[in-house]
């Protein structure tokens, strides 16, 4: 059981920021990472739809034989955590629970900004997982639904950038957050400018790191973990085809990403059920 | 068989755009209309997955017994038109032909511009079809991957678009292109800030209108129109909630949208091959 994989999965490139970490923190481990490159973006689509995508993914994974699985996209954490939870009966760790952890940890002032897609922002899965850390702790959201086409088109420290981020972050730091989650895969790759607009004392939190450190508590509490002296064997699934991963993920990794294999996650279906009206 | 529907898709809810000016044309026939809302958008991704869910769609729709079909979506248009056209045998019109003669006909200098998505502009389709009508035309191109997440932010006349406009068009600009085509059905909403930066001098194309034009000469040929006293019916169908297709789909359309149906297109699969390795 211990030498089974560690699964991870987002909707694209993103979550190889976290795949990054968890490799860090445990260089031991074997990774299967899937990006759902064929249907990014999830940020903008319906709860509902990125649930159907999510256990189409944990069900690939799970042939795959895994023993945990890391839900690397913070719009799939916020909407389809629980769904996942239900379905399988193996760990699973989304981004959300240990962002709000490193934000609940870094807050002085008591107040706490989230910025993330649509669907993140309307799940209000950060001010959920915060205020059950502690509840005197104030949260506000914004969403930032142009960062992620920025981010991709590479425009992240021009006047574009600049002003995109002053648009969407005033208000919050008009509201005096001392500190920011940036509750998106893509956003830390804007963090120049994000930094700008907040200023130096506030504190920008991402999941990564604190995601990892969560895998590997898991992991050790269960007996799960290989040998130190090993080292882990990375392999990489997309589902469109992998040339553009491939060049993205090589920046992202800092690194050779190696054999990139491109899947069809159809047949993973469950029962659909035809045609609905509204 | 003149009594059949005129099927269109896109990859959302910019194609709407095109079924206004297909029902403006011909009111008396039934449309049937697929926006691929849960796999938006087609641009960024490469054209295999695009002629996979392009002919996904087309096999959904050809179950519902059409007539004609409409691509209209330009990525679709531009990349899977020649391979739908090899699988059915009803007429299938996309938006680059219609769109190329209308800025054939409008260039006075020989010089035409076209912006579109990624994929569009790397498959040079507008260039091709501009030059088989008349190869001394000189056509510059530009993808713009800013421009639907702008207009689906609804930031269509602020700094932000404007200077993202600017630093797109500009060497269209310079190169001194006398037309411009909006080779993506979402650029229309942008309409205002692109004949800021390129002046009233320069014509701006879009397909849409020509487009139908082209499917009226068609079904008038092979003898399909229904007699103009009739008016037709409406359906539509997308494969995400319908919520966010019919609230912006109401503002495109100018009216009321009717029914929205969902479905879902995952059984309309072909033999699907597995892995494949790059």
């Amino acid at each position: 059981m211990a030498w089974k994989a560690i699964g991870i999965f987002d909707s694209g490139v993103g979550g190889l920021t976290v795949l990054k970490e968890v490799i860090h923190t445990l260089p031991q481990e074997d990774t299967i990472y899937l990006g759902d490159t064929a249907r990014v973006p999830y940020g903008t689509k319906s709860p509902e739809t990125v649930i159907r995508y999510s256990r189409q993914i944990a069900r690939y994974l799970m042939n795959r034989d895994i023993k945990l699985l890391v839900v690397a996209c913070n719009t799939a954490s916020a909407v389809a955590l629980a769904a996942l939870q239900q379905e399988f009966d193996i760990p699973i760790v989304g981004v959300i629970e240990p962002g709000a952890r490193a934000a609940a940890a870094a807050t002085r002032s008591g107040k706490v900004g989230v910025i993330g897609t649509a669907a993140t922002v309307a799940s209000s899965a950060y001010t959920k997982a915060i205020k059950r850390i502690n509840p005197d702790i104030e949260v506000v959201n914004r969403a930032c639904p142009l960062f992620v086409p920025l981010a991709e088109e590479g425009w992240v420290d021009n006047e574009v950038a600049r002003i995109t981020a002053r648009i969407y972050l005033e208000d919050l730091k008009r509201q005096g957050v001392d500190t920011l989650v940036l509750g998106c895969t893509h956003y830390p790759i804007l963090k120049e400018v994000i930094a700008e607009v907040m200023g130096p004392e506030v504190a920008l939190v991402d999941s990564a790191a604190e995601t990892a450190r969560t895998v590997a508590q898991i992991l050790s509490e269960e007996g799960l973990l290989r040998p130190e002296c090993e080292r882990g064997n990375h392999h990489f699934y997309v589902t469109d085809i992998p040339a553009g991963f491939i060049r993205v993920g090589n920046r992202f990794l800092g690194g050779e990403l190696g054999d990139v294999y491109q899947v069809s996650l159809e047949q993973e279906q469950e029962g659909e059920d035809g045609e609905e009206t509204y």
